[in-house]
């Protein structure tokens, strides 16, 4: 046992975009778990749900009625957390420092059916999913440093309403965690005169022992520094700063990898696989700045079942990101499932 | 509505601790939930189980039996995440760096009562409950840098044993949050020679809008930048660097804090309170530096009732922590619940 094995002995893993640490204890996997279960059954659900505050037609809790839409349908969040007009005030105060910030929240319905997800769409719907993304994308920044386009997926992700939606919020600051990806996008740009995660992808891409899908435009890997267990990253293979900047071919490939990772996260657990997913990009006044590259985060929480997830607390929350399995041990098992979704199989 | 109003307005606070900043949105407290709940019953547990690989004179998994223990009972984790004879390696490339790291793990019952939790200990149990995270701290602080005492309470934050107990896992690096408290300290230090947290402690002690504990040696509050709704922070009055600096009548000080602030806790909503809580000191390399300031954060996921918590996702994971009650309103609603525990009401 004189010979580090990075698939058994603990270690750290280093992440670059938001200089945190992770540590990686591969031999824990093996531990029984006798906690908390997370309810596993996959309820069926219609295509049109009159109680639904979503589907087409309906009446929100604001009393706003929804249009007949046919495609993805945008509106404005009932219970924004940001809004237009809050007066400007701030504090300096080095131990009591606040500023009032402006914003706005909106929702994206992804499409009139009630009952289908991201993976279960055509690809079709998908790219039109897109297309509102960087629609609204393009609005937003015009007012708002930085854009974040959102879905919580499940309700153990706080998702409160089935029907297949994301979420914009955006706001006049760069946030906590994009601030940090900005430093770092920008030193390592200082040092290597190139973008890191272009570098990232194309390593990546070289390796393949962390891909779980690609294709001419783009790669999804299990991030070498990934912390929840099959959390992904997916990044374009070409340089691209923010989401406006996608051409219409790379609109269509980035449907697919979507439709195809999606589906894979479903397949892994045979679940409608929960996840909080975002965007990230250049903010609004470094749209030109070369450093920065367009990326996707998910984080999923599952960690053994459907209904046996990962817990991010005690040492996690104190201390640093911790996982039981590695990035290379997760993209094996993301790789081996199949690309068509288990509910075809079973129909 | 043009002046600004901080119990209203979204609004950003800044944690002078962490580096990081959190969205406040009071208005938001006033929406809906139609999303998933927590199960809310709190079984009455028996005082010993057969079953429980944590009680007195049992079996556990590894095939070890427990000793008849009368107090706590500190023994190495069965599956712990750190291990003492990791071979050491490393790499350096900035898009693929690692160490591996060496680390103990061990767990801490805190008394032989399978069926009391902190709050509905007396006052001597939480006593010998402070004296072994001393003891642990001593021992392991001459091995690892870094040692991290904390409590993961209920299932809802992945406590996978009734029986209450509390880890300890020890490493050879300081790890991410802590290293970030550690800058941050050290740069206040730097400005105001003063140390940040005793500071912060003394101006939270002649506010009070935040404080939910305090007596002569400590003070617990709702920070001002807390990102969980009911977060505390538990601070000491007087300058002290890490645990092991603690005389006994500061000990006994700290036992009735923490009785206080864990019963105000359960009482709030009338539950055993969740939460993930643990110490941060200096580092064992750094116990003489003045710029660090002992203290114990308190992490609990619940928001409305028993049954709603907190979901810290999608915008929080990909941008920002965000929180729909101001720490201020979060402060005043646990000052206002009974001091005796509402078990004992009911008996
Ligand atoms: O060590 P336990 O109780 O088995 O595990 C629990 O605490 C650990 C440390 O906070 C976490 O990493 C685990 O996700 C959690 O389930
Ligand atoms: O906006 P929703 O869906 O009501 O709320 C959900 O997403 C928000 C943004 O990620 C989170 O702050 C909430 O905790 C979560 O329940």
């Amino acid at each position: 046992n004189d010979t580090f094995d990075p698939t058994d002995h603990p270690h750290k893993r280093y992440n670059p975009l938001t200089d945190d640490w992770v540590l990686v204890s591969p031999h824990r996997a093996k531990r029984p778990w006798q906690g908390q279960q997370e309810a596993a059954d996959i309820p069926q659900l219609p295509s049109y749900d009159d109680q639904c505050f979503l589907c087409p037609g309906n009446t929100r809790i604001s009393g706003a009625t929804n249009p007949d839409y046919q495609t993805t349908f945008v509106f404005e969040n009932d219970f924004a957390a940001l809004q237009k007009t809050t007066p400007l005030s701030s504090q300096q105060d080095p131990l009591f420092r606040y500023a009032s910030e402006q914003g706005e929240a909106h929702v994206i319905c992804f499409s009139p059916d009630h009952s289908k997800t991201l993976p279960e769409l055509p690809l079709s719907d998908i790219f039109a999913v897109i297309n509102t993304w960087i629609e609204q994308h393009q609005r937003l920044s015009q007012s708002y440093e930085w854009v974040q386009l959102f879905e919580n997926k499940g309700e153990i992700m706080g998702c409160s309403q089935p029907h297949p939606h994301g979420q914009i919020w955006a706001n006049t600051t760069v946030p906590t965690l994009p601030a940090r990806e900005h430093n770092q996008q920008q030193a390592y740009f200082q040092t290597h005169s190139s973008a890191m995660l272009l570098d990232y992808a194309l390593r990546e891409s070289a390796d393949g022992a962390r891909t779980v899908v690609e294709n001419d435009d783009w790669i999804a890997v299990v991030p070498y520094w990934a912390a929840w267990p099959f959390e992904t990253l997916l990044l374009p293979k070409f340089a691209c700063r923010h989401i406006g900047e996608l051409s219409e071919p790379q609109r269509h490939t980035l449907a697919a990898a979507l439709s195809e990772l999606t589906c894979r996260y479903d397949n892994l657990f045979n679940t409608s696989f929960p996840y909080s997913m975002g965007w990230h990009g250049a903010p609004s006044s470094e749209a030109e700045n070369p450093a920065w590259q367009l990326h996707a985060h998910f984080f999923p929480p599952l960690l053994r079942s459907s209904s046996v997830k990962k817990f991010m607390v005690g040492y996690e929350m104190l201390a640093e990101a911790q996982r039981d399995l590695t990035p290379e041990q997760a993209a094996e098992k993301l790789q081996t499932v199949s690309t068509t979704h288990f509910k075809e199989h079973s129909e």
